[in-house]
């Protein structure tokens, strides 16, 4: 999507990979929104680090950084002799995987490159689908969310509010986001409209990369804090909700997103607003039977004690203490929206009630 | 109530008379809950300048507060000329009126004490009238929150776990505070419990002021995202809300409190969890009609763009820009929760269903 930079407007994908240089390129996630960098990474160890490090984050823009980095360390194999090579590239897989061990994405996303390096016989021939197979993939994402956008952005009013919370925006895929697909389709579409990005504390993705976001497309949005949307809804100031998701369960229909979204659906249901969840067909978990089994993540207190931000006259953040400094704080970073509050599931395959996600779980890409 | 400081616990009010010296003596607010510190107020302008900026806040402290700076204005009155002194007196009034325009404990403080001036005929009379009246105020104060206390206790069952929402605790009063007073009453009668303070952004009063009012108290607490307490509802982990108000409406119930006030009790409302709202007399209103027509102040933006912590290393608290750099921010104070999602307020003459407030309008100071 576009980045405002200087006065000028330039068109980047979070992930990239350059073929010539064998690097993957990625936006510099941990500067946003202070500061905008692309990093190059110059072999797989680096871009296993980078996901590790979180310089990239997001289900699908790691899985097409794991991808991509797979097939970097494919193409770094000087020689000819298929086992030496098939030994290499299960090391590089493994020490992808090894980044970020929970998560799923980058799984798919290299299993996926392995099954099409299987049409190559010799090693250079493997290398070239490697890297074919991780593009189709990074194209893959893209389409996915072009597609979520066609099917959300009818949603939208001219004239409408709208909230959103966290980030589930381009930066968290290769482009164009979840959550943010329908706002851009409806930019495209010419209508115009209003976003409130929640801030999501304690790590304001909404403040940085959500706003971010919206100000490099010159959509029209304020920040609001966490404990304003309420307050806007009873005045009538938002029409419609929209959020992403990390796991959403295809039997029941719950959704599992970052903490304070389960507010925003009772606060939505209380009034009546509709509330989606906009997700890729990769976040649906067809296997577990209830939400009381998504583990909930316990994370450092040191988020809600306090924040980074850029001091006066400084370039880079810091992190402040913001809380009384001999307390402790509870921090999960997730809870679980049950389907009664939830209108419905924008996905690349079309809008469908929380409750006829399993009837429809072959469309959905149900394994099974 | 108790500072831990250095390892000893004193106790302190938050305003207090030094009468041989004449000065005003206040928490210095600003620097909580990084740094403790006395403020002397030598003279009344330099009190109604702690007032102007935020040395002291709250309705019960800012009232004790123009009290005692009354009083001090009077008492450094040279001479017996009894028109003299009554125009000197009128000139310190208006001094601390204009401090805080838009509040009316000052004024009903202030009115207090000139009520019982009048008994005196000469200055040094009056003068010592003044003083007695001033105390007289803030003793009514920590009065009035005790009985809040010994009202509310009964609500806090041993084990209980209370969620809190800004702070409405003793540093908003004279001693005790309101929302904090059955805590407080709860402690002293043995009972065990635990405190989840809400942050409360934007000015984050919950994870600062209340905090560190009990840490001081050594009351089991933690500090949580103010998207959390959805979430620890939903598991259980919440018994009771208690939170203060700014204004209540006498003839309807309605509360108007801190920004996602709202909020938690449509969380309350949802989990069958009950929601008190503690309060002095002072805080309600008997003339509006409606919750609509209390006006809701949208705040300075760079208090959701931002906010203010210690950097490591660093004592004293700087601003910090968190949001992106080209974006801004809607910033609406304040809520009003609908009758309906409270289950009661705490007063000193006892706990009124919200309903309840208009037929006890007597009991309650009604005026008329």
């Amino acid at each position: 999507m576009n980045v405002f930079l200087r006065g000028r407007v330039r068109h980047y994908r979070t992930v990239t990979f350059d073929a010539a240089r064998n690097e993957v390129r990625l936006i510099e996630q941990r500067r946003l929104p202070h500061r905008f960098q692309i990093a190059a990474m110059p072999d797989f160890r680096a871009t296993a680090r980078a996901i590790a490090q979180m310089i990239v984050r997001g289900a699908g823009a790691i899985g097409a950084t794991a991808a991509y980095g797979l097939a970097q360390g494919a193409r770094a194999f000087r020689g000819g002799d298929p086992a030496r090579f098939s030994a290499h590239v299960h090391f590089v897989y493994q020490t992808l995987q090894a980044a970020r061990p929970t998560a799923v994405d980058p799984v798919n996303a290299m299993n996926a490159v392995l099954r099409a390096m299987r049409a190559g016989s010799t090693v250079a021939e493997q290398q070239a689908l490697a890297l074919a197979a991780a593009e189709e993939f990074a194209g893959e994402d893209v389409r996915h969310c072009a597609a979520i956008g066609r099917h959300g952005e009818k949603l939208i009013r001219p004239g409408a509010n709208i909230l959103t919370h966290c980030n589930a925006g381009w930066l968290a895929f290769v482009d164009i986001g979840s959550a943010t697909a329908p706002l851009y389709a409806a930019q495209k579409a010419g209508k115009k409209f209003h976003v409130y990005c929640g801030e999501t504390r304690p790590r304001c993705q909404g403040a940085t990369l959500t706003a971010w976001e919206l100000a490099g497309q010159k959509i029209s949005h304020q920040i609001i804090s966490d404990n304003a949307a309420g307050h806007l809804m009873q005045r009538g100031e938002i029409d419609l909700v929209i959020v992403g998701a990390d796991r959403v369960l295809g039997r029941t229909g719950e959704v599992a997103n970052k903490i304070g979204t389960y507010t925003k659906a009772v606060l939505a249901a209380r009034h009546r607003l509709p509330f989606y969840v906009a997700i890729p067909l990769s976040t649906l978990d067809w296997n577990l039977r209830s939400g009381r089994a998504i583990p909930i993540e316990e994370r450092d207190e040191a988020e809600v004690l306090g924040a980074w931000g850029v001091a006066a006259g400084r370039k880079a953040p810091v992190y402040v203490r913001i809380a009384n400094p001999s307390s402790g704080a509870r921090n999960p970073g997730f809870d679980v929206t049950p389907p009664e509050l939830i209108t419905g599931l924008i996905t690349p395959e079309g809008i469908f009630r929380p409750g006829a996600l399993w009837q429809n779980r072959r469309r959905l890409g149900h394994p099974g």
